[in-house]
């Protein structure tokens, strides 16, 4: 029964309800295409590393492009504004700066407001 | 002892790892300014009800530009683009989209290759 109960729980945000929030922001980014392998294994390695051992990462999603590939976006959930600061100075980011450093041609890294955040919490 | 074993749980998603893949998508909208408040509630009672009810929407995430509110994206990850198709036939989104249609002045939306899908199951 216990099992059942988690598997329909969702979270459901709603921003105009709950005073303390999350903070959400989005980062844009252009790779050099003749380094897009090297730089998807190391997104990929840091994602999964900041939200494994980093208690204020939520969620990091990162994607491409289907239609450019070298066009990437990574969706980012921080407990709140402090945990990002966090982790910017970790062990783990600043490998991963110094490792894509030369592969990322262009950044945009915008704060958002959040809306809704409505998931599933498993599938 | 269950409690904790949940609360530590993750999401890791890596793409090179796993034949089956979510159907994840993004959409980018700009919204008539005079009618944002209203736009915000339809969309946030439309993220809510979907993610609520339909099975295959596992996560919509709708975030506004902190510098630009009128400038919304939505993370949308789907159990696969069937999902997708169904959802777009439900009668929720349906009404969503009636509501909606004079409050959205520009609308774009990419396919995506999921790259890293990381998140803590709860927060």
């Amino acid at each position: 029964m216990l099992t059942i109960s988690i598997l329909v729980m969702f979270i459901n945000y709603d921003a105009s309800a709950q005073g303390e929030k999350p903070y959400v922001r989005i980062a844009k980014l252009t790779i050099d295409s003749l380094q897009l392998e090297q730089y998807k294994s190391a997104l990929t390695e840091h994602a999964q590393t900041a939200v494994k051992v980093e208690p204020g990462v939520l969620t990091l999603y990162a994607v491409a492009d289907k239609k450019d590939p070298t066009h990437i976006l990574v969706f980012e959930i921080y407990a709140d504004e402090e945990a990002y600061k966090l982790h910017l100075e970790s062990a783990h980011f600043k490998k991963y700066k110094a490792l894509t450093k030369d592969m990322v041609t262009s950044l945009d890294l915008m704060e958002t407001i959040p809306l809704a955040l409505a998931s599933k919490a498993h599938w």
